[in-house]
């Protein structure tokens, strides 16, 4: 079979993890490696930057930082939360990324990032179906969320998991050391899933963790919450709380909305924060205690610093497999995870269809919580621990990271 | 001259650091390799401890435990926050200090925190000279806010100066994935000094680091503040701000007790968090934009996964000095630190009376603050960058960190 001979392009899109990069490094790398591909960019900004024609030409980057990508948090060539239209409705954009694909000869396209970015890949792969212009497209998944849909895991979960467990270790004993009373309450990011909030069990495995972990996954009740927290308190005087931002009351509000307007982003999607203080508020007035929120905040998804070894090499793989697949003919999938059986944990790639993955969430399973609805089972912890293994972090000068840096120079027009 | 022989007590106090306990292990393997020492206790939550007769043998403890403790984070014997009475008002507690020193034969007192326990100590060392008890007293400094007086700089500051940096860095990077605007504030720890805000400069001096930079030191302007956030925001779009928790406006109020009265949210209610809260609601009125708080809250005073090693090892040697000064002879003194001439930092100890740093503050130099009152100084980077030098971490078991278990053996009675 001869091998389809084009460009490739590559973006990233949606919040940014620790491991996006990582990904990055794996497409571009394996991409320049393939005699088939005659060009490789990155886009500027995601889809933003090949409907603006703003893309880099990867080539004349230095092998030296590809390899620092991996352990650079952030998306190091911008990302976007663009959303593309129903085609049916407006082709607009569609037909001017077809236009820029038939200008660069581009016959690859793979697309980094989360559900709204698996939707995205997959209208661009459908629409270029249809006009009969042959390009591979392959979405490589990404989240600290760990929701994407059909796959074990997604790369970034296990450092953002690597992170918050062994933060709430430390801040564990911190707030033990005055024998006096203290409630700590944890925010941890998640919209709909409380997979990243769950990692925080991973501490309370090692015997450094919260007592009460709150998911999205059930409705959230402030009166069970306090009569919950009361409980603990008065047995031992120190409480330890994981909540995801993404709980909700009975009526589907989320805590952070009960006390400030929130600003929508371009998705329509509430933006999130500010429950721990709020929570904080209600602990504080019923138990005149001292309490503590610490809400983890953007630190959780960029904390390269603590990341899982296994997360960053497995991210890694996701991009390298991308261009494998799309070279052996694949295209219209998602790279995603699976594990092996066994009882040692190995990780391998499979092929998702896109439209499976596109805008389907992935909940935590509601039969991996405990029946009070405020912890998580054993189950969770076999299931997680083997993500969270090995150390990555940025080889450092002067005492702090080197992070990658690209010389990021414009492709031709 | 013949060593005073007895038993030596060991007490944590103040707010933990993340190295806190590497004085403890300076402190008891040295004591414990020393013949005129013939107990080591540890006491339970500092002078209270003592009180109380509550504390541990520390003979007890396991070699390779004593050892983790170096990158074990928070106080591994307890802390407390109490203020002993001026002895002439009040000398019930040093008459029993007294009793209890006499009942153990305790000649050797070492007590380890910042400013309000290098006052005990010293209440104690004076006690006991009038009481003519002979005892050596001996402080071992800590504090992440570095602004104890007579010391080049305080253990536990470089760990966490280098934790505020790194994460710094980190959240640049992602702060700057989308090309909309943002405004991002850090809010640091520092009651009355700006060192540990200042440590947000060496982030700045790798290239990835805030743009403006307030300390207690120089008295807050909220709309200076605001002037400065719009003209960096409308330059560049982006903007990190370092803020230091103990900034205080001209009548000499801290900006969080400021926010009671400035945000009342629709109810009323006062805007719940600390400061940095405060200021993003602010700066979101001015710019309309998009503004994220980040408070490091416990995080940063905790963060042993990313300790500087140069830190640990000066900690350690704090403690060890501590007790050898001691058998020295030496009492009524803290342990200090004092750089050594010549272009490579190397780090002495010296010994300062306690007189001297009891309740004396070292602020941040005002000449290292730049003329516009939001920033540091290349002397700053100077003095700092040495402290943060060196990776520790605590060992990984299941890819989080193994801390020390401590038997905690009470001693007989």
């Amino acid at each position: 079979m001869s091998k389809l001979k084009g460009a490739c392009i590559f973006g990233q899109s949606g919040g940014p993890t620790s491991v996006i990069n990582a990904s990055a490094s794996g497409v571009i790398q394996e991409a320049l490696k393939q005699d088939c591909i005659t060009e490789v960019y990155g886009a500027a900004h995601g889809i933003r930057g090949i409907l603006e024609e703003n893309f880099y030409d990867m080539s004349k980057e230095d092998k030296y930082e590809l390899d620092l990508l991996k352990t650079t948090p952030s998306s190091a060539l911008g990302s976007v939360r663009y959303k593309l239209a129903d085609p049916d409705v407006d082709d607009t954009d569609y037909k001017r990324l077809l236009e820029v694909f038939k200008k660069y000869n581009i016959r690859y396209f793979f697309y980094n990032g989360g559900n709204d970015s698996m939707d995205t890949c997959n209208k661009v792969s459908k629409f270029m179906q249809k006009a009969g212009y042959e390009c591979r497209v392959m979405g490589v998944p990404k989240t600290i969320d760990n929701d994407l849909w059909a796959t074990d895991h997604c790369p970034g979960y296990g450092s953002a998991a690597k992170y918050v467990a062994t933060s709430i270790m430390e801040v564990y004993l911190d707030a033990r050391v005055y024998d006096t009373g203290m409630v700590t309450i944890f925010e941890i990011m998640g919209r709909n899933a409380g997979w990243l909030t769950a990692a925080s069990a991973l501490a309370s495995y090692k015997g450094y963790g919260p007592d009460l972990i709150y998911l999205p996954e059930i409705p959230f009740s402030m009166e069970k919450f306090l009569d919950e927290v009361a409980e603990v308190y008065n047995r031992t005087g120190k409480v330890l709380v994981a909540f995801s931002e993404g709980c909700k009351d009975e009526q589907g509000r989320y805590i952070a909305e009960m006390g400030a307007e929130l600003s929508k982003d371009s998705f329509g999607h509430a933006q999130l924060g500010g429950a721990a203080a709020i929570l904080a508020n209600a602990v504080k007035q019923r138990l005149n205690t001292k309490v503590r929120g610490i809400e983890f905040s953007l630190l959780q998804r960029c904390a390269s610093h603590i990341g899982s070894l296994t997360d960053v090499n497995e991210a890694y793989m996701a991009g390298e497999m991308a261009v494998k697949y799309a070279v052996e003919g694949k295209t219209d999938y998602m790279v995603a995870f699976e594990r092996e059986e066994g009882s040692e944990y190995k990780c391998k790639t499979k092929l998702v269809k896109l439209d499976e993955v596109a805008n389907t969430e992935k909940k935590f399973p509601l039969e991996w919580i405990n029946k009070e609805g405020n912890g998580v089972t054993e189950d969770f912890i076999k299931y997680a621990l083997p993500l969270i293994q090995g150390e990555s972090a940025p080889p450092k000068e002067d005492g702090l990271p080197r992070f990658a840096k690209l010389k990021k120079v414009l492709a031709k027009k």
